[in-house]
């Protein structure tokens, strides 16, 4: 029964961060490749023909599985590894997690990344030129009222969606640890936020993440303190 | 086991389409509820936060679940009632189903469908004028380019995650049935695409799709015909 994981992502994509964090808690070792995708790497392109990390190849029983975007990656561990589960175990509980899982991936991502992360990251990574300030502020704004949304879940529930922790809360800790690497999370300004954080920064699985850095673009000081 | 079903939905929004498709695929009786989301009807808010359809709400021994957003959905309609299966039962061939679901709920929906159906569905719905033209065009041109993956696709396999009939061709058949309605496939250059879509559009659970017409919206000549 024994599985050989490969995964290949890049250490500052939020998709990929929901993966490691949930492989990371269910304690599954993999090995890592790190992927320059917006390079276009022929290679890469054959395991994801959108050419976006995270892709997870499994191989057991010398059979070969390639599993490609994170919600594939996701859904298809949490049917081979279900202890710790990680969607909940109540049919309603899951419908909450996994609409949570579309608000991060989509909505959050075309109003808060499309602007900030764009802006921020992707620009130098693609040697684009200066961030546009009036997109970097549309980014901020953004930001602001989604982390409104995120405080007011938290101020009612333990975890985002609901009693226990799910891939919710990593989706949204995902992409808001790459966010607070370029120093953009108001964390001030939303205590309930900054304390749930606080908790999951402080989760084994998180250390592979407080970890990463990326040539060329330091993190802010407080990004891997545990007490920020 | 009686479970009452309540589909609220946009009867030209492709992911409202995909969660149709599937319940009718599945035979699962549901009372249809329309959205009109773009006028942000505060009552449709408190089901889904995101503000977007599909939500289908579930009473089961007088419990009530309120599933919201499709991917969420047709996961939860593969849990409750498996058979027949739509996702597929080798991992790999769940994990392709998969891929291509989000290949076309965020590649295709961001490539296409922002340019496309925003400018001749959103824009009238919205009021916000006339299409522009360039936006029309580079929708069109991405249009080509998925015709001409989904090809490849179904020159080397039956269906598009591979052997079986799965979510992943209801997906695709969502997006292009919506992109049809406004004539805007070029079939003709895509035989294999063609007669795949064929198949699909003669199946029962297609029937109510092609019904769909929208006041001040009217559909091309040949939308519902299955000889097109």
């Amino acid at each position: 029964m024994s599985v050989e994981r490969t995964l290949h992502h890049f250490p500052l994509d939020p998709a990929s961060r929901q993966v490691r964090l949930a492989l990371g808690e269910k304690r599954l070792p993999f090995v890592e490749v790190q992927v320059r995708y917006w390079e276009g790497p022929t290679e890469f392109l054959k395991l994801n023909p959108s050419g976006l990390p995270p892709v997870l190849i499994e191989t057991k029983h010398q059979r070969t599985t390639v599993i490609a975007e994170n919600r594939a990656i996701l859904e298809h561990i949490e049917e081979q590894e279900p202890e710790p589960a990680l969607l909940g175990r109540e049919p309603g509980e899951r419908a909450e997690a996994r609409r949570l899982l579309q608000w991060f991936d989509r909505k959050f991502d075309n109003e808060v990344n499309g602007f900030l992360l764009h802006e921020k990251m992707e620009k130098r990574l693609l040697r684009l030129g200066a961030p546009d300030l009036s997109s970097l502020r549309r980014g901020r704004d953004a930001l602001r009222q989604h982390m409104d949304y995120i405080e007011g879940l938290l101020n009612t529930r333990d975890w985002l969606a609901g009693r226990r922790m799910s891939l919710a809360d990593f989706a949204a800790a995902a992409h808001l640890s790459v966010i607070d690497y370029f120093g953009d999370v108001p964390w001030k300004d939303f205590p309930a936020t900054k304390t749930w954080y606080m908790k999951l920064k402080s989760r084994p699985a998180f250390r592979p993440i407080l970890a990463d850095r990326w040539p060329g673009l330091a993190p802010v000081a407080h990004y891997d303190d545990l007490d920020f």
